[in-house]
């Protein structure tokens, strides 16, 4: 197992983040931002903690445009947030229904109120609320004077693009789950329920290092897989099979997200073929990720390979996305999206198509965007459709 | 390992859901109810995916007062949702910022604006809006006729009381979490880093049986820890340290939720006593978990016991909660929650307290409400603080 990244990050990270940030809302009109969503929390105050899993309490963190940021969170939270370097940490005893940081919430911004001032809320796409509506509501009924203004294109420009000690991360996490693909022929052969295959999958990623495997979703079927979202069967594997798997693995909260084929001791030639065709769309992709172009592009030239084989869209909206603390983060490759690439930004290529009687294959790799060709932190798929074989890849021999 | 429970459930259980909802809506004046969030969207049609991990698409279902529900969901669900019993599927080509399934639902919901009727949504505690907030106003823009009222308390009062089915993949969990506890002396000993620990247990996990340990916390320090919401660090165990370990493991979709404490060689006076008390209020606890009883009356029978060694709530603002679909439910063992015990209600007990010099433990059961006193779901934790020494668990002696 290679080196992990430390964990964390430096102060001087946060700093930068939140002076980017404030420089930023002072561009766009925002005298200050809440936020209330797990990644955007840590991102600004580096509190990490599995236990946003549970639904009962919600937690805040306050951007002002100028000074430090201000967490209003459950008490139970309190040792936790002491260890990052927010410094203004105001806690309640959570969960209280009737009170649940609203009055806390209240008092930190009745001053931009009281000034008419703007508040910047995460409003837009790929975004969700994350604390009761009615009590959303009650907080604004008593904060009649703020203007709340969107903050997500501001969050997201942040966001995007990543910095050295993020690409580590991201990096050291995709390596992992690299290495936990090669070790797919061990468990995966006739007869192994895709159940199995799965905690085998988990297993296995865990030893090489994963912290933890949040996602990990996939098919088997004859001659090709139907859905790309699904859990797993206790259907066993059978020759003929084309099994896929999609892992998001997590290091220290950041995600790899790529799938890897397989077929289970002979490969039938549609699948093969559907195989080569989202091989080479990913290479156009590759091709086309270069600083200046957009997501829009990548699209199209992903989209002219897949065509090939598939003039339809396979039902998924879109060829790749973003990556970082979530499985799937903005921008996204599709026609509606014209983001421009920046070196840093860490991405996604994923082509599919639909092929033969309703089957779909995806695809999909993993990199960062530097001046020139790509960094791949995912090691490359195989160029053809591997074949499992007593415990091993059999090299394929095109048809 | 015991024989694990069916995947999903049978027709008849959904078909029941549905017809309790329709009952209790025709009471509490809801025309229809509108469901974005996971475990509701589950609990209705039985559609199973980890793909919600990405924040990218919104889903909806749409429970009418009487007849079927209605999904409305990005395309690359529909080959899944179309294997549940939902009939009525409508589909957009997800992600579109433009129109994330905004039409659809301004077309399904017209009728009910037309007429003037209510419309359900979670709005209330334990819940969030799954769906971007932008997106939410302009939805409610183009209904002005509708009457938007809350739905929280009718589904908490269906998801509250679990089904035989339910109950049985809750057991199956439970146990698979108590047999992962037992093999903790395996791996939990001096010198090993609690990162190692985690991954460890997780790896035990699903070698038992788990489908997933979407939640692991913890915590390890000399003579305790200091709180209950951390990832784990590398530091290695060191002889006197008290260990905690607090896991939510998955079977088909369903959590445990407990915990356990264990010594490091030796135990220090202070955490066996304190691990005596937290005992003891569970003994109280479970005393007091009877049909008709309230989530006070819990929390009262737990805190007297607890107020022996501390008279200050350990900042977690509750000494437990439900279990189900999700790592925390309604209700609440709070001095604010009245709600009445049921049968087949499935609940934790957790009481904890603050000790020492900054210290912290907590305790975990898991249960079901029955006539008479309640069947522990975990295996009951041991009388007496466990102290791992040579790979096993050491009985420690009473001073």
């Amino acid at each position: 197992m290679h080196e992990a990244p430390a964990r964390g990050f430096e102060r001087s990270e946060f700093e930068a983040r939140l002076n980017k940030a404030q420089g930023l809302m002072v561009q766009q009109g925002f005298d200050g931002i809440l936020l209330l969503s797990e990644p955007e929390v840590r991102y600004f105050s580096g509190f990490h903690t599995l236990f946003w899993q549970s639904p009962t309490r919600p937690w805040f963190l306050y951007l002002p445009s100028a000074g430090e940021p201000v967490a209003v969170i459950p008490g139970i939270g309190a040792d936790l947030m002491g260890r990052t370097w927010v410094r203004d940490i105001r806690t309640w005893d959570a969960p209280n229904p009737g009170d649940d940081g609203i009055s806390l919430l209240l008092d930190l911004l009745g001053p931009l109120n009281a000034a008419g001032h703007t508040l910047g809320i995460l409003k837009g796409h790929e975004t969700g609320l994350r604390m009761p509506l009615g009590d959303y509501e009650r907080l604004m009924d008593g904060l009649p004077n703020i203007g709340v203004k969107d903050a997500t294109k501001l969050i997201r420009q942040l966001r995007m693009v990543k910095s050295e000690a993020e690409i580590a991360k991201l990096a050291h996490i995709c390596t992992i789950g690299s290495n936990t693909f090669d070790t797919v022929p061990n468990f995966a052969h006739e007869g192994a329920p895709l159940e199995g295959v799965f905690r085998a999958f988990r297993r296995s990623a865990l030893s090489l290092g994963a912290d933890d495997v949040p996602y990990l979703v996939g098919g088997a079927d004859q001659g090709g897989y139907q859905d790309v979202i699904s859990p797993p069967s206790r259907r066993p594997l059978q020759v003929g099979d084309i099994l896929m798997l999609d892992t998001g693995a997590t290091f220290d909260g950041y995600f790899c997200d790529f799938d890897r084929n397989f077929a289970i001791t002979r490969a039938d030639d549609a699948s093969r073929q559907a195989y080569d065709v989202l091989w080479r769309a990913t290479e156009a992709g590759l091709d086309a990720a270069r600083p200046g172009n957009t997501c829009r592009d990548l699209f199209i030239a992903m989209r002219r390979v897949i065509a090939e084989l598939d003039d339809q869209d396979a039902n998924v909206g879109r060829l790749g996305h973003g990556l970082g603390m979530q499985l799937t983060e903005w921008p996204s490759h599709a026609a509606f999206d014209e983001t421009v690439l920046q070196e840093n930004m860490v991405i996604t290529l994923e082509p599919s198509l639909c092929y033969g009687d309703g089957r779909t294959m995806v695809h999909e790799e993993n990199l960062v965007i530097v001046d020139g060709a790509p960094r791949l932190l995912s090691r490359r798929a195989a160029p053809e459709l591997p074949v499992i074989q007593g415990g091993q890849i059999e090299a394929t021999i095109r048809n």
